[in-house]
């Protein structure tokens, strides 16, 4: 600190920034490494839904970012918000409204749940971004049963009624994986209730689940949820959600207590101040990810408008991420070797979405589509090896689930809420849109 | 329910109640069995110091209890509070003002922490007695390295600083492993910040440590604590707690952000309605363990007045919870067939105190005592066949957490807070006494 080194600054420690803090510290370079997250943590997104349908518990998908970083002497963890860049400055505003300067700049700070102004669904509607979010669906998802257990006439109020708004990824595995937690795990385990008789709603607004993905994908993932028992509502447009119901844009109601938002995500409020950005708040940038006019900032991650071969902006989901972060980092060290940079060039391994046990659907190059037990198996394997490699604890987390899943054995079914802490700052408490 | 068929109501889903519950549930009686509890989990006390310094998660040592009960068909749980008990009308009142009728009542509401009047310790001071203080506790202690690191003059008005008030078994407990935690675990995980250097403070009021273990005990939970920098403080009386700050009898003042609170509990408040109470609010039996004058009415585990051969009242722990709780249920189950009920006998099977890794003391029958790595082994075993005995994944749980333990391999380093739930019941979110 102060004595010269140049100094890195990473904003945010998800995929893309701890890919980009990995690669630097590696480089064993001449530099101070300074990144910030407002949590400990770094949360595994893709298995976010095994922790809402209380298939993991919330230590296994998250990992703490200090262990992370331990082998890299030169790279530091400060646990703090960043409110805004000063580009011109070269500098950050913490939170606290300190300052930091940088000499190099790598903006990761990802996305949040984009409610799209439907009314009603900032306050009421439960969203699956973050580890809190997580567990508190799964908290709601076990109250209700409990509520309906403790009073049977709930039931006709909507308290066994589950709607999940939009049909992409995260929706598919959230409806596909309840059905399956409802009918398979929690059938026997209440008297007056029956909870494989719980409804399960997947609404989503245009004519085909899974967009962006190939047909064949789409149609089995639609066959698989039906298979399920979930009421799969294509073409339903929700016009505002209430504490107690949803209402689609066909005038339809749906008497419901837990409304489960997956309907997509926004850029996170840092792109809002500065920079240039494209619908949806993606920051818009060069084609080695720097920012135009700021050659020492760069962007990866959900928050990046990086684009295909074809100009086609990337899906915000892990892979690429963890590909932009890297290549940021690279790109950074060239710049401060005074080296010219190298556009980001992203090679698609495929997408991937799970249904349930032994089901989901593989978009693979070539034109290779999996579909059943064999890419439930592709993804297992993908989610051990490609993103969980490395952590032999986590790897064992994942192994002894995909065993226990099997047998429907299922893990912490608890409704758990640590006591609030009066001295914690504001930002660990994680306050809901519209909670008192 | 209301065919006729006796209904037995258990309340409290502790050790003590689930001992109840089985022994019922095993006896394929002619009867139903409603059981009632806040919560939807069972929680293994004896390990609630893990998961506040980081070395089990939540889900490790929480029980769902619809699981423990589902080999019982004529058991039923209710997630609701019982708020208080008409023993002449033979009926329990619900929190919701509902009331439910009984044949016969085993209470086994348990216990909850005990602040002895001291000034400020209900606002400020952290328990360590239910799953939520636990996962706070961690939390809080997480987050003050955190702040440190990013404003390390916090130090200097004791954000480093961490005491716990009572020598106990969980007080004995806690500083032994939050030591191992900030030496051996997070020791290099902070720049700016010396975790090795955290100043770990044990009060205790008597002139000795483990009231009521062996004195050699005693004096080795001393040199352990001692040898693990814990600074222990005997005759250590606590007068008032402030935000920042703890003040002794002496007129010593120790700069501190986390008192953690290990001195003691006190009954339930359903205790305080109702029937005859010793001091302490445990509830006056008779040798069957019924409430004098109320044949029908069993009282189990923490919240009762239940004594040894020699007339003393039995600690409030997990064993003779658990043999009460059987002894309850079978002298239900006599009453019912209109036999003589039988007094109760506790055989002590001796009491242990974990300090460390491979550091207990164990308190045996025929004036046995075993003190260091034999007692941690014991003390082990015993909590992994005698009290988790007969679940398969969480002794697994146990046995990689001993095997992690012993290469100094920590578990969920997170400081993770669900977010808040508008829809849950008050009693979910558990809030803090004096928080706002």
């Amino acid at each position: 600190m102060g004595d010269g080194r140049p100094r890195v600054i990473v904003v945010g420690a998800g995929f893309a920034g701890l890919s980009a803090v990995k690669r630097l510290g590696r480089a064993r370079a001449d530099i101070d490494i300074v990144v910030f997250d407002r949590h400990n943590y770094n949360t595994f997104q893709p298995l976010l839904y095994q922790v809402a349908t209380a298939g993991l518990d919330a230590g296994d998908v998250g990992h703490h970012i200090r262990g992370i970083i331990r082998p890299y002497p030169n790279a530091e963890l400060l646990v703090e918000t960043v409110e805004q860049v000063d580009p011109d400055a070269k500098k950050v505003v913490l939170g606290t409204g300190a300052t930091m300067s940088y000499d190099a700049l790598v903006i990761a700070a990802g996305a949040r749940t984009n409610y799209y102004g439907v009314p009603g669904a900032a306050a009421h509607a439960l969203p699956l971004y973050t580890l809190p979010d997580a567990i508190r669906l799964r908290n709601h998802i076990l109250a209700d049963f409990e509520a309906a257990e403790a009073e049977p006439s709930l039931v006709a109020e909507g308290a066994l009624t589950f709607v999940v708004v939009g049909g992409g990824p995260t929706g598919v595995e959230m409806a596909g994986t309840t059905s399956e937690l409802f009918r398979n795990v929690m059938g026997n385990d209440f008297r007056r209730i029956d909870p494989t008789k719980a409804h399960i709603v997947l609404l989503e607004m245009t004519d085909h689940l899974l967009g962006g993905f190939r047909t064949r994908s789409q149609r089995h993932a639609l066959e698989e949820l039906e298979a399920r028992g979930v009421d799969v509502k294509l073409g339903a447009r929700v016009t505002s959600i209430e504490r107690d119901r949803v209402t689609l844009a066909s005038g339809e109601v749906i008497r419901t207590r837990t409304v489960i938002w997956a309907a997509g995500v926004q850029a996170s409020d840092i792109a809002d101040t500065t920079f240039p950005r494209t619908r949806g708040g993606r920051i818009v940038v060069n084609a080695d990810l720097s920012v135009p006019g700021h050659p020492e900032v760069f962007v990866a991650g959900d928050l990046a408008a990086a684009t295909d071969r074809h100009g086609n902006l990337l899906p915000q989901i892990a892979r690429p991420a963890i590909e932009e972060g890297r290549h940021a980092a690279r790109q950074v060290l060239r710049r401060l070797h005074n080296e010219p940079t190298k556009p980001f060039v992203y090679r698609d391994p495929g997408t991937m979405a799970a249904i349930g046990r032994r089901a989901a659907v593989a978009d693979l190059p070539l034109g290779i589509t999996l579909t059943g037990g064999i890419a439930w198996l592709a993804w297992l394997g993908l989610h051990l090896i490609e993103l969980m490699g490395g952590m032999r604890r986590r790897t064992e987390v994942l192994v002894r689930w995909a065993w226990d899943y099997l047998r429907w054995e299922w893990g912490p079914l608890l409704i758990l809420t640590p006591a609030p802490d009066p001295d914690l700052p504001e930002s660990e408490q994680e306050p809901e849109p519209g909670a008192p």
